[in-house]
Protein backbone atom coordinates (compact mmCIF):
# COMPACT_ATOMS: atom_id res chain seq x y z
CA UNK A 1 0.00 0.00 0.00
CA UNK A 2 1.10 3.58 -0.56
CA UNK A 3 2.30 5.55 2.16
CA UNK A 4 1.18 8.72 0.53
CA UNK A 5 -2.05 10.34 2.60
CA UNK A 6 -3.86 13.40 3.35
CA UNK A 7 -4.14 14.68 6.72
CA UNK A 8 -6.89 17.46 7.42
CA UNK A 9 -6.91 19.69 10.79
CA UNK A 10 -10.22 20.96 11.66
CA UNK A 11 -10.52 23.96 14.24
CA UNK A 12 -14.09 24.00 13.86
CA UNK A 13 -15.90 27.11 16.46
CA UNK A 14 -19.40 28.09 17.41
CA UNK A 15 -20.59 24.72 17.04
CA UNK A 16 -23.94 23.80 18.84
CA UNK A 17 -23.01 22.94 21.87
CA UNK A 18 -25.52 20.29 23.12
CA UNK A 19 -24.02 17.99 20.19
CA UNK A 20 -20.43 18.59 21.28
CA UNK A 21 -21.54 17.26 24.65
CA UNK A 22 -23.52 14.01 23.14
CA UNK A 23 -21.24 10.95 23.24
CA UNK A 24 -23.94 9.33 21.01
CA UNK A 25 -24.67 11.99 18.62
CA UNK A 26 -21.28 12.70 18.33
CA UNK A 27 -20.24 9.04 17.09
CA UNK A 28 -23.51 9.34 14.72
CA UNK A 29 -21.94 12.17 12.82
CA UNK A 30 -18.46 10.55 12.71
CA UNK A 31 -19.52 7.41 11.01
CA UNK A 32 -21.89 8.95 9.27
CA UNK A 33 -18.50 11.70 8.28
CA UNK A 34 -16.46 8.65 7.10
CA UNK A 35 -19.22 6.89 5.16
CA UNK A 36 -19.63 10.16 3.39
CA UNK A 37 -16.31 9.98 1.99
CA UNK A 38 -16.33 6.52 0.83
CA UNK A 39 -14.49 5.23 4.03
CA UNK A 40 -14.77 1.46 5.46
CA UNK A 41 -15.59 2.23 8.95
CA UNK A 42 -12.82 -0.45 11.34
CA UNK A 43 -13.22 0.49 14.57
CA UNK A 44 -15.23 2.87 16.87
CA UNK A 45 -14.11 4.24 20.03
CA UNK A 46 -15.76 7.53 22.00
CA UNK A 47 -15.46 8.85 25.74
CA UNK A 48 -17.56 11.04 27.48
CA UNK A 49 -16.12 13.37 29.85
CA UNK A 50 -17.12 14.76 33.49
CA UNK A 51 -18.02 17.51 33.75
CA UNK A 52 -18.28 17.73 29.38
CA UNK A 53 -16.62 16.90 26.53
CA UNK A 54 -16.29 13.91 24.36
CA UNK A 55 -13.07 12.53 22.83
CA UNK A 56 -13.33 10.22 20.27
CA UNK A 57 -11.99 7.66 16.98
CA UNK A 58 -13.12 6.07 14.34
CA UNK A 59 -10.42 3.91 12.76
CA UNK A 60 -11.07 3.43 8.82
CA UNK A 61 -8.92 1.54 6.40
CA UNK A 62 -7.60 4.63 5.11
CA UNK A 63 -6.69 5.77 8.22
CA UNK A 64 -8.78 7.64 10.96
CA UNK A 65 -10.91 10.64 12.32
CA UNK A 66 -10.36 11.80 15.92
CA UNK A 67 -12.39 14.45 17.50
CA UNK A 68 -11.81 16.41 20.85
CA UNK A 69 -15.05 18.65 22.01
CA UNK A 70 -14.88 21.20 24.58
CA UNK A 71 -18.69 22.10 24.85
CA UNK A 72 -17.99 25.50 27.29
CA UNK A 73 -16.33 27.12 24.51
CA UNK A 74 -18.23 25.49 21.26
CA UNK A 75 -14.75 24.42 20.18
CA UNK A 76 -14.17 21.36 18.65
CA UNK A 77 -10.81 20.10 17.70
CA UNK A 78 -11.16 17.58 14.08
CA UNK A 79 -8.67 15.57 12.30
CA UNK A 80 -9.33 13.77 9.26
CA UNK A 81 -6.55 11.76 7.92
CA UNK A 82 -6.82 9.37 4.66
CA UNK A 83 -4.22 7.14 2.66
CA UNK A 84 -4.41 6.72 -0.78
CA UNK A 85 -5.94 9.06 -3.95
CA UNK A 86 -9.35 7.73 -3.95
CA UNK A 87 -10.91 9.51 -0.43
CA UNK A 88 -11.29 13.76 0.19
CA UNK A 89 -10.71 13.89 3.76
CA UNK A 90 -12.53 17.27 3.06
CA UNK A 91 -15.51 15.97 2.18
CA UNK A 92 -15.29 14.44 5.95
CA UNK A 93 -14.70 17.57 7.61
CA UNK A 94 -17.11 19.29 5.58
CA UNK A 95 -19.59 17.33 6.83
CA UNK A 96 -18.37 17.16 10.60
CA UNK A 97 -18.52 21.23 10.63
CA UNK A 98 -22.39 21.17 9.14
CA UNK A 99 -23.17 18.51 11.46
CA UNK A 100 -21.72 20.58 14.40
CA UNK A 101 -23.29 23.75 13.36
CA UNK A 102 -19.71 25.40 13.42
CA UNK A 103 -19.96 29.14 12.68
CA UNK A 104 -16.29 29.33 11.81
CA UNK A 105 -13.87 26.59 10.74
CA UNK A 106 -10.31 26.76 9.97
CA UNK A 107 -8.59 24.24 8.46
CA UNK A 108 -4.93 23.49 7.00
CA UNK A 109 -4.25 20.30 4.77
CA UNK A 110 -1.05 18.20 5.72
CA UNK A 111 0.80 15.12 3.13
CA UNK A 112 1.43 12.33 4.70
CA UNK A 113 3.98 9.60 4.11
CA UNK A 114 6.09 11.19 0.95
CA UNK A 115 9.01 12.52 3.23
CA UNK A 116 9.36 16.05 5.23
CA UNK A 117 6.26 16.63 7.21
CA UNK A 118 5.33 19.83 5.14
CA UNK A 119 2.31 22.55 5.83
CA UNK A 120 1.93 24.40 2.21
CA UNK A 121 -1.42 23.54 1.19
CA UNK A 122 -2.96 25.51 4.09
CA UNK A 123 -6.21 26.76 3.60
CA UNK A 124 -7.48 30.35 4.38
CA UNK A 125 -10.19 30.78 7.30
CA UNK A 126 -13.22 30.82 6.33
CA UNK A 127 -16.85 30.89 7.42
CA UNK A 128 -18.51 27.75 6.40
CA UNK B 1 -10.69 23.36 30.63
CA UNK B 2 -8.67 25.13 28.12
CA UNK B 3 -8.54 24.57 24.46
CA UNK B 4 -4.89 25.33 23.93
CA UNK B 5 -3.35 22.10 22.97
CA UNK B 6 -0.22 20.47 21.33
CA UNK B 7 0.12 18.01 18.21
CA UNK B 8 3.11 16.44 17.22
CA UNK B 9 3.09 14.59 13.60
CA UNK B 10 5.63 12.44 13.17
CA UNK B 11 6.90 10.54 10.23
CA UNK B 12 8.82 7.40 11.26
CA UNK B 13 11.17 5.87 8.50
CA UNK B 14 13.25 2.90 8.74
CA UNK B 15 11.27 1.22 11.48
CA UNK B 16 11.40 -2.73 13.01
CA UNK B 17 9.22 -4.30 10.25
CA UNK B 18 8.42 -6.80 12.65
CA UNK B 19 6.89 -4.34 14.99
CA UNK B 20 4.70 -2.39 12.84
CA UNK B 21 3.13 -5.57 11.65
CA UNK B 22 2.64 -7.23 15.36
CA UNK B 23 -0.62 -5.48 16.73
CA UNK B 24 -0.21 -6.58 20.33
CA UNK B 25 3.31 -4.87 20.42
CA UNK B 26 2.13 -1.35 18.96
CA UNK B 27 -0.74 -1.73 21.60
CA UNK B 28 1.62 -2.00 24.21
CA UNK B 29 4.38 0.70 22.66
CA UNK B 30 1.48 3.11 22.24
CA UNK B 31 -0.13 2.28 25.73
CA UNK B 32 3.36 3.15 27.36
CA UNK B 33 4.40 5.63 25.60
CA UNK B 34 1.30 7.58 26.91
CA UNK B 35 2.01 6.79 30.56
CA UNK B 36 5.68 7.30 29.65
CA UNK B 37 4.03 11.47 29.05
CA UNK B 38 1.95 11.19 31.91
CA UNK B 39 -1.23 11.12 30.38
CA UNK B 40 -4.39 9.17 31.63
CA UNK B 41 -5.43 6.18 29.80
CA UNK B 42 -9.04 6.24 28.54
CA UNK B 43 -9.85 4.03 25.36
CA UNK B 44 -7.50 1.94 23.47
CA UNK B 45 -8.41 0.28 19.58
CA UNK B 46 -6.11 -0.98 17.40
CA UNK B 47 -6.94 -3.05 14.27
CA UNK B 48 -4.53 -5.28 12.14
CA UNK B 49 -4.77 -5.22 8.32
CA UNK B 50 -4.31 -7.65 5.65
CA UNK B 51 -1.82 -8.52 4.19
CA UNK B 52 0.41 -6.51 6.41
CA UNK B 53 0.06 -3.02 8.63
CA UNK B 54 -1.42 -1.92 11.76
CA UNK B 55 -4.14 1.22 12.99
CA UNK B 56 -4.39 2.07 16.28
CA UNK B 57 -5.57 5.32 18.56
CA UNK B 58 -4.95 5.38 22.38
CA UNK B 59 -7.41 8.22 23.66
CA UNK B 60 -6.32 9.70 26.19
CA UNK B 61 -7.71 12.64 29.06
CA UNK B 62 -5.53 14.99 27.55
CA UNK B 63 -6.67 14.27 23.67
CA UNK B 64 -4.86 10.92 21.94
CA UNK B 65 -1.90 9.05 20.24
CA UNK B 66 -2.54 7.03 16.68
CA UNK B 67 -0.19 5.13 14.60
CA UNK B 68 -0.53 3.79 11.17
CA UNK B 69 2.09 1.48 10.23
CA UNK B 70 3.32 0.43 6.47
CA UNK B 71 5.54 -2.52 7.49
CA UNK B 72 6.67 -2.74 3.32
CA UNK B 73 8.17 0.85 3.52
CA UNK B 74 9.47 0.64 7.15
CA UNK B 75 7.26 3.61 7.40
CA UNK B 76 4.82 4.69 10.33
CA UNK B 77 2.59 7.75 10.55
CA UNK B 78 2.31 9.16 13.92
CA UNK B 79 -0.02 11.62 16.23
CA UNK B 80 0.52 13.03 19.27
CA UNK B 81 -1.75 15.52 20.75
CA UNK B 82 -2.02 16.75 24.01
CA UNK B 83 -4.26 19.48 25.62
CA UNK B 84 -3.62 21.31 28.16
CA UNK B 85 0.38 22.26 29.22
CA UNK B 86 1.16 19.66 32.12
CA UNK B 87 2.18 16.89 29.42
CA UNK B 88 4.57 17.20 26.64
CA UNK B 89 3.72 15.10 23.15
CA UNK B 90 7.07 15.02 22.22
CA UNK B 91 8.28 12.39 25.33
CA UNK B 92 5.68 10.07 23.81
CA UNK B 93 6.51 10.58 19.98
CA UNK B 94 10.27 10.19 21.01
CA UNK B 95 9.63 6.97 23.14
CA UNK B 96 7.36 5.53 20.03
CA UNK B 97 10.42 6.19 17.60
CA UNK B 98 13.06 4.72 19.59
CA UNK B 99 10.46 1.73 20.54
CA UNK B 100 9.94 0.94 17.05
CA UNK B 101 13.88 1.32 16.17
CA UNK B 102 13.16 4.19 13.52
CA UNK B 103 16.28 5.57 11.84
CA UNK B 104 14.89 8.56 10.91
CA UNK B 105 12.24 10.97 12.69
CA UNK B 106 10.94 14.26 11.05
CA UNK B 107 8.24 16.24 13.02
CA UNK B 108 5.49 18.96 13.10
CA UNK B 109 4.36 20.91 16.05
CA UNK B 110 1.16 22.26 15.89
CA UNK B 111 -0.51 24.44 17.97
CA UNK B 112 -4.40 23.85 18.78
CA UNK B 113 -7.57 25.63 19.67
CA UNK B 114 -6.04 28.73 19.58
CA UNK B 115 -7.71 30.59 16.24
CA UNK B 116 -6.44 29.90 13.20
CA UNK B 117 -4.22 26.64 12.89
CA UNK B 118 -0.58 27.49 12.30
CA UNK B 119 2.76 25.57 11.59
CA UNK B 120 5.42 27.69 12.54
CA UNK B 121 6.57 25.54 15.03
CA UNK B 122 7.70 22.97 12.61
CA UNK B 123 11.37 21.28 13.70
CA UNK B 124 13.85 20.11 11.14
CA UNK B 125 14.24 16.48 10.14
CA UNK B 126 16.46 15.06 12.53
CA UNK B 127 17.89 11.33 12.98
CA UNK B 128 16.85 9.59 16.01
Amino acid sequence: MDTMGRHVIAELWGCNIDKLNDREAMENVFVNAALEAGAEVREVAFHKFAPQGVSGVVIISESHLTIHSFPEHGYASIDVYTCGDTIDPNVASDYIAKALEATEKETLELPRGMGPVQAEKSKAKAKV
